[in-house]
């Protein structure tokens, strides 16, 4: 089930990369680029610093696939994007909940601590978007909204907590991406920020 | 053979690396730097990402006198560099179509999959280009250049198309390194484009 | 010892990476981010190219705690921040010298040789600020302050020597970072530069 969600948020991560991209008015090479980055790049980073090499999209073939079809259908869905945002928002947010979970799951399978793994699941879920916007020669966005990394953190937290109590991951997995959507829908609903008061 | 290109291709993407830096303005440490990383960036991100560490240029001492030789070169060189620029051009075309060839071979070496390998030759070949544009704070020139990159896929599709057909790496290795060439050559002689028709 | 004056390095680094951050105007997770990856940038790129992973900050908790500390410190410190300017000059050299010698020790731990201990020494102290410029959407200091890495070539250069000369690490990495302390001091009391004459 994890993994079925894992393909569909590589594909929605595929196509905000190739909007981002053509938004920029990079070439065909330059959106398929940044949606292959965008995608990948965070379970990318993660698998690099945890020793987990060859990086975890080389060794199953699905993964490329849900990049390609991400990539064909953001071209073709191009002119519907804008009324399709709503939806692409749930899309996402749905899939950085999932990077959290498993990011945090696969860093636990080679034994650090659950500091480190926590860090990870916040890695995965969104260097994918760092990486873009630092090719994009933009600052990137998390620094600046910065409740998309909290809600990923918070998420973690909840599955972490589940699993020190024992509980399924079965059971903890949904849980802690509920947290993860709940907190990111609400604090763009009601425009929470944790910014730093001067 | 191959390896002596390679050797060749490092010594002049340093080359190009360093006229990049000064004409940023960078000072010697960032001009060697750039030409380091410009030299062997795209190998290296290759070697961590498919598991193949220390990562190449660390067990080969040739390449950093490579990289050495390029730095002192591209000094020399300066006053005579614009009109060189030809040369350079024919140069640069040729290391790009060596580094997708070693890229896609050093790939299908760690029994990584025929997609996978392709995808690791273009990066070898773009990527030490797509790091010194990020490190001068410049959008990469391949995003907005694409036949750079889509020269680098298909002459990695033919080296992979000759394998199937087992003919020989002594064979193939040459052709596909033309592919390179004569694409890029083409498309710049005719200002081909592979821009998103709006 | 050196141990200890890692884990200072690294905190000090992290009040660095913190204010950089508040002074983009950052959020709490942005100077969170940045405070980390300045910290243990140069370190963790060194791991992944020379095979050490997971990466050395995974598996000492110390490391991760003294980032935190870090970063809490930066903002009790902030309004103080200004005064304490000069001893923060102090503190980052120091810091650049122990990562110095640190990096060449580990490099040369896992048998790679002189040439590439003294470039990974160099990585170690260096690359955590070039991260956290690239990051910044800023060209990175260090192309265009020289002093500072090439103050820590001369530092490992002085513990590569003595090593060869079969002194004590005991004896020559003090002196080791006392080379690169007193060659950025004086490079800044004089103004030295090593810009290219034109």
């Amino acid at each position: 089930m994890l993994y079925y969600l894992d393909l569909f948020g590589t594909l929605v991560f595929a196509i905000s990369g190739v909007l981002t991209a053509l938004d920029k008015k990079f070439d065909l090479v330059g959106s398929v680029v940044i949606g292959l980055i965008t995608a990948v790049g965070g379970g990318t980073l993660r698998d690099v610093l945890i020793g987990r090499t060859p990086v975890g999209w080389m060794e199953d073939q699905w993964t490329l696939v849900a990049v390609l079809a991400g990539i064909v259908l953001s071209y073709l869905l191009k002119p519907w994007i804008i009324r399709l945002k709503r939806s692409m928002f749930l899309f996402d947010t749905l899939g950085i909940g999932v990077f959290t979970v498993l990011g945090v799951q696969k860093t636990l399978n080679t034994d650090l601590s659950l500091g480190v793994a926590l860090l990870m699941g916040v890695v995965s879920a969104v260097f994918g978007g760092v990486i873009r916007d630092v090719l994009c020669n933009e600052v990137p966005l998390i620094f600046r909204r910065q409740i998309y990394a909290s809600a990923c953190l918070a998420g973690g937290l909840v599955y972490e907590g589940g699993l020190s109590l024992e509980l399924s991951p079965l059971l903890i997995s949904p849980l802690a991406i509920a947290v993860v959507v709940g907190i990111r829908y609400l604090s763009v609903r009601y425009n929470w920020s944790l910014s730093i008061p001067r």
